[in-house]
């Protein structure tokens, strides 16, 4: 980890108007910065990323794009940072390789980016297979949902300071959160959290993600190669994130609210009164 | 145009829990779908995108990445509608294709992506040019910046209907909402919006784009190669996207509100009192 590097902000001199009130203040403003990821010497992506836990980021985005099956396939991660970008240089196992290569694709996402660079529609991957056991996913209450949402916030840190990150959080099926990672582009939060698991070796069938953002495709995706069996977001689902969870056979919950969320995916146990 | 065949929304049916009430209904959420872009026969990128106003998106991403120099190069637009794609076939001009083979990329943007597929830190060309003339940014008053953040949700029709779409605006320096285009992913509804004031030959130097997002660097890079001297969001901005607009000596002015905001790049002509 490297934590003590980096926070995530930067510091800006800003004019804030109120009214007719204009002052000069110090403020803080989230990081953005292309970070390379390179597999064994090949280039292989460049994320815009804020460039704080990127060990964790580094694997997770391994994993959730399914270029290694077990962050045990990561032999070595090193992280080189530059003025304004920074280099994640990995060495994978040798068959870790050879699936890197025949993704044949360079990406360069911007903040809200995930999987780029590929050639065409077909490569885009939006047949997944079921998750391996999503029974867990329908033992969580209304309750827990509403407790998750409810204790999110608390840890938020770089939202908290900039306005302008999201965060992705692993929950209990009890809603308790667990672990929560931020970056100012989702499906980032959401690596670095799933790199973070991986290295505290916990079971991503039992528990559930919950996003601070919209559910896009690319982040039912990600979970989905993973078998986690939920999502929860606070903000809205886009049609292809419902078709992906769907087909994957996860369930789906947007909107949540201490009080209440709307559900997407039918695989849960809640029936109307 | 081809808003008669698309309003951007898919019908779905959920079950809302609030307190320990459960209903089912039928609600609309926003669509996501990929959509190749393709420039005489060569595929170029794939977006993952709200699919309407797919002509205007066309044009404006054509421009907004610096593809072609004038709406006027791209002779013909052909939208070809598929169950779960779509693919625009578009016609340049010879040096515009040219152009489009040197960028050496294959674009595949999710949501909240825009410049993907490049193949190293280098090519992201985070060294802008300054814009043209930023003289009117500096015109645009406080009011005129309350007025815009006022009227702009009245436009957002995709978000009322399924509150996951971002809109990107148009405004006059007086702060009137001229036009506003909505999709899944902020840069397509900025470049919805480009395409739609090259076809209404918009002079782009006298006025500024609000968006209803966080300013992003890719925002605030399309938006510069474009000249256009200011950009105002509702939420923050990145480290990158205020570096970004400096150095295009751009106006950047954030957490835009009807009562306040907050100016990132200093090319205005508040002062504190």
């Amino acid at each position: 980890m490297d934590l003590t590097e980096c926070d995530g902000t930067v510091q800006q001199r800003v004019t804030r108007v109120r009214d007719s009130a204009v002052s000069v203040a110090d403020d803080l403003v989230v990081q953005e910065m292309p970070v390379s990821l390179v597999y064994n010497g090949i280039s292989h992506a460049v994320m815009m990323c804020t460039p704080c836990d990127l060990e964790a980021f580094a694997v997770g985005f391994s994993l959730t794009e399914g270029l290694v099956d077990r962050a045990a396939d990561i032999f070595d991660v090193a992280v080189e940072r530059h003025a304004d970008s920074v280099v994640i240089d990995m060495t994978v196992a040798r068959e870790a390789l050879a699936r890197i290569k025949q993704t044949r694709r360079t990406l360069a996402g911007r903040t809200g980016c995930g999987v780029c660079g590929i050639e065409s529609i077909d490569l885009l991957d939006l047949q997944p297979q079921p998750v391996r056991d999503s029974s867990a996913a329908r033992e969580v209450s209304a309750a827990a949902i509403g407790r998750a949402a409810r204790e999110f916030p608390e840890w938020q840190n770089l939202m908290r300071s900039t306005g302008g990150a999201h965060a992705a959080g692993w929950c209990s099926l009890n809603g308790a959160v667990l672990a929560v990672m931020e970056d100012v582009g989702r499906h980032n939060a959401l690596d670095k959290l799933i790199g973070t698991l991986a290295g505290r070796d916990v079971d991503l069938t039992r528990g559930f993600v919950f996003m601070s953002s919209r559910a896009s495709y690319e982040l039912v995706r990600k979970a989905a190669r993973l078998d986690i069996p939920m999502i929860a977001t606070i903000s809205a689902p886009t049609s292809l994130a419902i078709r992906i969870a769907h087909e994957a056979q996860m369930r789906l919950v947007s909107f949540c609210r201490r009080d209440g969320f709307v559900e997407y995916c039918a695989t849960s146990a809640l029936k109307p009164a």
